[in-house]
């Protein structure tokens, strides 16, 4: 490891802050250092003491004589400052700042937290925290940290690495994976990350050949780009990135504004962005140990066909149930595979998925038996993935079927995972011989579907990114007349859309009336006012529909006029559209926003009352190209009407797909000056597609 | 216990099928009886056996000189027959049936099936099984059955009872609650449920006193109507009825179908069973243990308003994020109630919810100010419940916490809930502590908010119980008309409707043109071929909508009875319907099925393309009450249109409610003749409803 490699890995450690109280953050550090056998120097200060656990204790940072690579700061909030001072004397590298009582506590915090920044960054000393839990190196017995990260039970040493934003929650990751048997690497707890955030340590953990696998636990990132680059590099690495996310209700994220002054952002770009990182999402603790389990194996399933076998009809049935969830299909078995098990599966079992062995079939008597009816299942081309249900068979059953499993997982690609329900202390000799041989262990049939599905995703989302080319995602051409926070009219806004691509309606401005024959266009027609100054045109009578009649139309257009000029008597007023209305096809809304976390998103969603009642939309940040367009669209609820749902001709896909892209390249190229682009409705045809209306909002200058 | 009483507490029990062969199932019940110190006669039966394990060995049942209360038979399914047949001779009251090769099994065991039941029922023999694991009765050490259920670990004696028609997946759910500290009373598993039934069995726990809580696993019953009626007497009793339904996917009942020829039953009719019966749906193990954890303190909430407070922020913004997603609240806390909270929370923590105790509160120091800070906030009028996050807090701190919050659950009828993470083992003393006070300990954040909102959820139910009235629930009037397997026409269904009080448009019927004035109706109106044996009028051509002017009606009159006769020459035709067209409102689909295993159940959804795409519908078994009608309506994704969204005017929710609840008691009352209805569309209006058309179609003679 390159990045922060003196943090993770300190030849000396100061701790400010020890004192006879075993509450003290600091005296918590030196013991739990001391205790663990940490290898490197430790310096207690506190100018009260001469010794603490039988180390010299020092006054200040400033007597310590050798270099120090790490300083842990335990002491009150109002004493932190002058220990930083000391540090930036000292030339010290990195502190910890365990103290609470900064940008979390009110004014005065703000303000401390501000000078501390300062002093860090003019002295050139990265932090973590302050109001952090602090840091563990499992390898080399590093605690620089206190609480429930110095206490038992000691993690075991492991290939995973968890940043957390909460140290309180976040560990609770960890001591749920260390229950069940995963051992870790490092673990870092961020606090206020006034310095030193999630995203950089992930990068960094990413170098460390020791880290196999990064689980972290975020309130908000106020980079989602950055938290988007680094998941991609995750995902090129091969080192999954679980990640779970707190604060995505609106109660959620109030209570994360109070606790913690955390901006966490939307919800739905996070999700995006997840899917665009292949960030494995977790959403419970379990989810984190069963996930970790799967990915150890580091095999991942072809395709969504999984053949599941075992003891218990029950488990099958519900692994179904959550596979089909989950995306999982229970597969067809050929000819040849159901011949092959007829030979060792006994009659009153079943050779079709899911595969009844039949009760008691997991024995040592029956081992050659269940390895070639679990070979057999495996060669099946359908079989991407295998899930062996144990349920609840017990210890002698389990080794058996676990030295069966084991020699065949080293033969094969193929994920293969193990639902058992036994207690873990009757089947230990079982789960250590699965252990060694990376087949994971799930606690319930459910579980082991989601891993599975888990597993799929991960390899999807690696395909999606080989395919992502940003050098291919350049804008056609460079936008003329976005006027940094405007708005720009309709007729401006179309010419955009028109010249990356999207069609729009025909249309034709004029001044007034007399200038335009009906029979010219094909009615009926809409009429609407052209002014930048009035955004919201129907607001203000700007907007007539339906136009069938020469007459009409005159008049409509003399009204909207006189509507606008006496609703907005400042507003310069361009003329009157008057564009040819479409008819039939499907209503679709898209659009942009260039949002300050995560920088321009695009979104496309059912239009009309769909659009605002039922919420049918999806999103991905800019830009992408057509392949992930289409997987927006097929996130919407509305999809069996694009493919010609109740009988009526199937719509044009494939343009909707290239519109997005296309508007997501534009979006990303011009981020600097683009604030939002609304195109509503925009009509999916049989044929195309055609935009009816649309709006850009330029950034405002400050923006910019 | 008054029903099946000696099957779940034999004075004696006689078990076919031993054998020195541990693998047999008989062998397996015997030695379990044995090591747990069954208090009964035990008589093993094998005719070449002189004894077994110390015991007589008999050579059939017939030689067994004592009377037997229950017969445990594990003999292959050839063999099953003649024990039955010795049993019935022997007067033998109940009978396990371990074996499997019945139904599950193929056209043989099919009818090995219904001989079994036809020898049982003539000798008044009640059977469990056949294909089942057994029964165990915890307190008195009954182990009829075989495989995990004998084995260890032995269930603590708790009040808890398990039903489960799998056994293997069953029976993982007691071991995920017996990790948990939960105790039981009977594990039934049934089988293939030739004649004892899962419904049965939990109506006979409802009589045992010593069972609280009931936790079941089924894969369908073909008796929809009797598990309603259970789930009601459970609530009434205040007994919770924990259910985990498999196979509610396609996948998931085809797996269940291929396994035990199980009828799983539409999904969304169970789901509004469970709601109407207040029984507790479970979806994963752990919500198992989290459920009977949570209901075991007997304490519910009487609103959603929740207080939590910890040492860990992460924690809260987790809980909050679960709770807003079941429904909970984070209450607003009253002035006095933060003013309490300032003399004994930090001032660098928080002392609005949620509330922030600050690292290390936990503490034996701090018990005093603890107990202040919760009774405190436990008075709040706000917090109906209230959440505690001890999260990863040690040894000594979760002690002294589980002191204070035992001694202040004893004087509260909130419920109190606790979030722990360590590990079990380092705060055992707590969870004792914890556990004799009934204050649920749960396992993540998520967990505790999903546990109080199931809490809520069976309150709210109770009150909905208290509320069903059936003798309320009788249909105004006898339907004239039904008469078997056919489907009524427009005219006489929508005339049905009306007559118990459903508004439907303004017809006419004519038999061809020139009877009729436009002027007469409101235009425009609609035109459709009146014939009950043409179904699909559409595909007919006999429709014809928005017809404005006199000649066009003519027309249209003349076309439809054309195009009719031209579709189906053999067809009765009655007429031509003309119709008032509905404007504006928003259109609705409701109806009526009468399900093999649920009976009638009535539907309501959004109409048009969201019925068809977007399947946004709600249903409950009939008969209903407006108020629950009203439940149905909130569960549409399209509720805020009926509000009135997007500024338009509210519709008329009470006329909707009324007209659903309305033709559930009418689908009860005629439900020996009626199939089905469907009202498409019903027109919510501002004031009032209209349907614009129905079909009602009456049940075949052999359905009746």
């Amino acid at each position: 490891m390159h990045q922060f490699q003196y943090l993770f890995e300190p030849r000396s450690i100061a701790v400010v802050g020890v004192s006879d109280d075993m509450a003290r953050p600091g005296s918590q550090a030196v013991r739990a250092l001391l205790a663990n056998g940490y290898g490197g120097r430790i310096f207690p200060v506190n100018p009260k003491y001469q010794g603490f656990e039988g180390l010299r204790c020092y006054a200040s940072i400033a007597d310590i004589e050798e270099a120090i690579d790490l300083v842990v700061i335990g002491v009150p909030a109002a004493g932190v400052l002058p220990v930083l001072e000391a540090c930036a004397q000292k030339k010290v590298g990195y502190a910890v700042i365990l103290s609470g009582g900064f940008r979390e506590s009110g004014p005065e915090g703000i303000e401390r937290e501000r000078r501390m920044l300062e002093i860090a960054r003019a002295a050139n000393i990265r932090l973590l925290g302050p109001n952090c839990l602090g840091l563990v190196n499992v390898h080399s017995n590093v605690y620089a940290g206190f609480g429930s990260i110095t206490r038992e039970p000691k993690l075991a040493q492991g290939s995973v690495s968890l940043v957390t934003q909460s140290g309180g929650f976040g560990y609770s990751i960890a001591l749920a994976c260390a229950e069940a048997g995963i051992g870790f690497r490092h673990v870092v707890a961020t606090g206020n990350e006034s310095d030193i955030d999630t995203v950089q340590l992930i990068d960094a953990l990413l170098q460390d050949p020791g880290t196999q696998c990064i689980v972290a636990y975020i309130e908000g990132t106020s980079d989602g780009r950055a938290l988007l680059q680094v998941g991609r590099r995750a995902l090129a690495a091969g080192k999954p990135l679980l990640l779970w996310k707190g604060g995505v209700t609106e109660q959620g994220a109030r209570a994360a504004e109070s606790h913690t002054a955390s901006m966490t952002g939307r919800y739905d770009f996070y999700r995006a962005l997840f899917k665009q990182a292949g960030i494995v999402e977790i959403q419970e603790l379990h989810e984190a140990v069963d996930y970790l389990l799967a990915f150890s194996a580091g095999k991942y399933p072809l395709g969504n066909g999984v053949a599941v076998m075992g003891v218990s009809g029950g488990s099958a049935i519900v692994f179904a149930d959550a596979g089909e969830r989950s995306g999982l299909a229970l597969c067809e078995l050929t000819p040849a595979t159901q011949e092959a098990l007829a030979q060792v599966v006994p009659h009153i079992g079943a050779i079709h998925n899911p595969i009844d062995l039949t009760a008691g079939y997991f024995s040592r008597s029956n081992q050659e038996k269940l390895e070639r009816a679990v070979r057999a299942t495996l060669a099946d081309p359908n079989a991407h993935s295998v899930c062996i249900n144990l349920a609840t068979t017990g210890q002698a059953g389990s080794l058996a079927a676990a030295e069966v499993l084991s020699r065949i997982a080293r033969d094969t690609q193929k994920p293969l995972v193990v639902f058992s329900s036994a207690p873990v202390s009757q089947i230990a000799d079982a789960l250590r011989v699965f252990g060694e041989a990376r087949v994971p262990v799930l606690r319930s049939p459910s579980r082991a579907a989601r891993a599975l599905a888990a597993l799929l995703a991960y390899r999807q989302a690696r395909e999606r990114l080989a395919r992502h080319d940003e050098t291919s995602m350049q804008a056609p051409a460079a936008a003329a007349g976005l006027r940094p926070g405007t708005s720009l009219s309709e007729t401006e806004s179309k010419a955009l859309l028109a010249s990356i691509g999207i069609p729009v309606t025909r249309d034709v401005i004029v001044k007034g009336p007399g200038e335009i024959a009906l029979s010219s266009m094909k009615a009926p027609v809409v009429v609407k006012v052209v002014s930048a100054d009035i955004p919201h045109k129907t607001e203000a009578g700007g907007v007539r529909l339906g136009i069938a009649t020469h007459e009409a139309l005159e008049l409509a257009i003399v009204q909207v006029l006189d509507n606008a000029r006496t609703y907005a008597p400042q507003a310069r007023i361009d003329g009157v559209l008057v564009s040819e209305m479409v008819r039939g096809g499907f209503e679709l809304i898209a659009g942009m926003v260039n949002d300050d976390v995560f920088g321009p998103v695009v979104m496309v969603g059912a239009g009309g009352i769909h659009a605002e009642i039922l919420k049918d939309t999806a999103c991905r940040l800019a830009p992408f190209d057509e392949i992930t367009a289409r997987e927006m669209l097929d996130e919407l609820h509305c999809r069996p009407i694009l493919d010609g749902a109740r009988g009526s001709a199937p719509l044009d896909v494939a343009a909707i797909a290239k519109a997005l892209a296309a508007l997501s390249r534009f979006a990303w190229a011009h981020r600097a000056q683009l604030q939002e682009v609304d195109v509503n409705p925009l009509f999916a045809l049989p044929d195309g597609i055609v935009a009816a209306d649309a709006l850009v909002v330029t950034r405002k200058p400050t923006q910019a």
